[in-house]
C-alpha cells in the first residue's frame, strides 16, 4: 500500500468517531483518497452529508503522519480491509448490522496475522472482579483450547480477561486482546506487563487511533469486536451488571453462539451467567469440549461423556427385580424369590437363565446366588 | 371403612408387586371385597387374566391382619382411592400413564392429611453423597419455601433428602418422606431418628406394605410418587450416575416442572445437573423465588430482580459519549468535548442540555462539568 492510501485511512480512523456506516460506504463507493479528500474540503456526495457532521470537530486536524509514527514505535501497525490480514470472514455479520457496526480500519500491535488468528478462535469474557473460582475456570479453559489449537481473544481488561490471557499464554497459544483504547494506551495499567506479551505472540487490536482514551462507550463498542472475531462467545463468570453481556447480546445479534459457565448460586459473581442461560441467552457450558460443541462448525464434538456402567444397567425391570431378590451372600430358590418380588415362578426361571448368560447369576441346579 | 374392607385392601397391597395397573382397574370395576375375593379363587374376568399371573406367588398368603396391626403399632394407616386424604388430584397424572403407574394405596405414618400437605408441594431431590454445597443449597431452598408456607416432599434418603427434610423440620415447615420401603422400615438406619421426626409433624408414607424390604427397582418406582407429589421437583445437586435423573425422568412424562440447580463445573457433585440442563431436562434455578416461577400455577411469581442503577443507564449513545468526555475533575468547553469525543458542537450542546435536566452535568456558563 502506499503511504497516500496509509496516510489517508490513518486520517480517516480518527476523523470520526468510529464506527461510522456512512465512512465505511464511502471509502467503499470511491476509495480511501476521495473520501479524505472530500471530508478535508467539506464536499460528500448528497446522501453521505450526514459524513459531515460527523467530522466536524476533528477534519481539519490531520494527525495520520503522528499516529502512524507512534504505532510503529510501539510495533503496531495500521490493518485495512484491503490488507490480506483483514479478517473478513468473521467482519460480515457485522457489516450486515443496520447501524453502524463495520470497523474501518484496525491498529494492531504485534506480528500476527488478524485473520489467521480469528481463523479458529472463541472469545473469553467475565467479570473484572472475578472470583477465585471464576479465573480457575477460565484458565482452565484457555489453556485447554489451546491444546486443541485454538486462539482465545478477549478484552484485557482485569479478572476474567486476564485470566484468559494469562493461562493462554502460559500454554503456548496465541491470544488476541481487543482494546477500547488506542493500542499505545496500555490500559489497564496493570495489565502494561500482560499487553507486551500478548503483543509478542499475539496481537493487541483496537478500531481506535493511537492515544485514545478507554471511555464507556468505547468499551461496549469495542465489545462487537470481540464479539465477532470467535466462534462463540464464552461468558466464564459474570455479575448482575457485568459488561459481557453486552459483548453477548452483540454475539447473538450476529449470530455468534453464546455459552456461560455455571457457578455456585450462592456467588453474587455467577448470577449474570445464570441469568442469561435461565433466559435462553446463552447455552450452559461446562468445559472445553462444551465449548467447542457450541463453536460448532469447524467439525469438532464434544465427546460422549463416558458414565461408568454397571452390572445391572441392561436389565430389564423383570430381571432386575429377581436380580435384586437375590441375597447379597448366600443362594435362595425359585420359589422363594417369587414371594420376595412377587413375581410368577416362571417368570422368574426365565429371568434367571437370561441373566445366567450373561454372567450375572449362578446356580447349583436348585439354588441360585449373585454371581 | 369397615374391617373387611380394609383388610381387603391391605391383602391387595401385597398381593402383586405394586404397581399393577390391572389389579387397579379390577378394584375400580367391581370394588376392593370382589377383587380380593376374585384372586384368592382365582377366577378373574377374562380381560384381567394378567392379574393370575402378577399374584401367583403371593395370592396364597394373608397377612393383611398382620400388616395392619405392624402399621399401627408404628402410628400408621392405609390411605386408599376411596380415602378423604387420598391426594386425587397429584395422582391423576399417573392415571394417565399407559403403564403401570397408579399406586394402590399409600401406607402413611404420621397424623397429617397427605392431600392437604400435597397441595402446595415442592419435591427436592439429589445426590446421597451430597457436597457440602449440595447440603448447604438444599437446606436454603427448603428453609425459604418453607417461609412461603410450602411442603417439601424427598425420598428419605442420605445427603440432599435427608437436608431437605431437615431443613424443613428445622424451619418448622412440613415435610413429607416417600420410602421405597415399608414404612415401619428406618431406611437408611441412620435416619431412623429422622424419620420418626418427620412422622411427627409431617408423613412418611410408601405404597409398600410393612416389612418390606429396600430393592433397586422399588427406588426407580417410588420415585415416580415423589415425582407426582410436588408442584415441581427439584434437583440441587447431581452427580453423573444419580437417581435423581430417573425422578427428574418420572416428572417430564407426567408434566410436572423439574428445575436443576447449578454448581461449580469442577464439583462432580453437580454434572448431573449440568448436563440436565444443557440437554433441556430442567430448567435452571437458584433460589426459591426461582423453584416457584416454575412450580407455577398457584400463583407466586419470582420477584424482579432489582439490579442497583447507575447514574448514565438512560442515556443515549451520544449523551454517554459527552458524558465521557468530561474529565472525572475540573471542567471543559464544548468545543473541547467535541474534539475529545468526535461529535459536532450542536450533539455536544445538545446533549449537555438535557444531562444538564436530568442533574448529570452542570455549567458556569461557558464550560462544563460532572455534576
Amino acid at each position: 500500500m502506499d503511504d497516500h492510501e496509509l496516510r489517508a485511512w490513518a486520517y480517516l480512523s480518527r476523523v470520526a468517531e468510529p464506527p461510522n456506516r456512512a465512512l465505511a460506504d464511502l471509502v467503499s463507493e470511491v476509495g480511501v483518497l476521495e473520501t479524505a479528500k472530500a471530508i478535508r474540503k467539506r464536499l460528500v456526495p448528497d446522501r453521505f452529508q450526514a459524513i459531515l457532521r460527523a467530522t466536524e470537530a476533528r477534519a481539519g486536524e490531520d494527525r495520520s503522519a503522528a499516529d502512524l509514527a507512534m504505532a510503529a514505535s510501539v510495533g503496531a501497525r495500521l490493518i485495512t480491509r484491503d490488507d490480506p490480514d483483514w479478517p473478513a470472514w468473521r467482519m460480515l455479520p457485522l457489516d450486515s448490522l443496520e447501524e453502524s457496526a463495520t470497523p474501518l480500519v484496525l491498529w494492531a500491535r504485534g506480528t500476527g496475522s488478524l485473520d489467521a488468528l480469528a481463523d479458529k478462535a472463541i472469545s473469553i469474557v467475565g467479570s473484572r472482579a472475578a472470583s477465585g473460582y471464576g479465573e480457575h475456570v477460565t484458565g482452565r479453559l484457555a489453556a485447554d483450547l489451546v491444546g486443541d489449537g485454538w486462539t482465545v481473544i478477549s478484552g484485557g481488561a482485569y479478572g476474567v480477561d486476564g485470566a484468559a490471557h494469562r493461562a493462554t499464554l502460559s500454554a503456548g497459544g496465541a491470544t488476541v486482546a481487543v482494546l477500547a483504547c488506542g493500542i499505545d494506551r496500555h490500559y489497564p495499567v496493570g495489565h502494561d506487563r500482560l499487553l507486551t506479551e500478548i503483543a509478542r505472540t499475539g496481537l493487541v487490536v483496537s478500531e481506535y487511533p493511537p492515544g485514545v482514551s478507554p471511555a464507556k462507550h468505547r468499551f461496549l463498542t469495542r465489545n462487537r469486536l470481540v464479539a465477532a472475531l470467535g466462534r462463540a462467545v464464552i461468558v466464564t463468570e459474570a455479575g448482575a451488571r457485568s459488561g459481557a453481556a453486552n459483548t453477548a447480546a452483540w454475539a447473538r445479534r450476529i449470530g455468534v453462539p453464546v455459552g456461560a459457565f455455571p457457578g455456585p448460586v450462592n456467588s453474587a459473581m455467577s448470577v449474570g451467567c445464570h441469568r442469561m442461560i435461565r433466559a435462553g441467552d446463552a447455552e450452559l457450558v461446562t468445559d472445553s469440549s462444551t465449548v467447542v460443541e457450541l463453536a460448532g462448525p469447524i467439525g469438532e464434538l464434544a465427546l460422549i461423556d463416558p458414565s461408568p456402567g454397571r452390572p445391572t444397567d441392561g436389565l430389564t425391570t423383570v430381571q432386575l427385580m429377581v436380580y435384586d431378590a437375590l441375597p447379597s451372600a448366600g443362594d435362595r430358590a425359585v420359589a422363594e424369590i417369587a414371594v420376595e418380588c412377587g413375581l410368577p415362578a416362571a417368570d422368574v426361571r426365565a429371568a434367571l437363565a437370561a441373566m445366567d448368560v450373561s454372567g450375572l447369576v449362578r446356580s447349583d441346579g436348585a439354588l441360585w446366588r449373585l454371581a
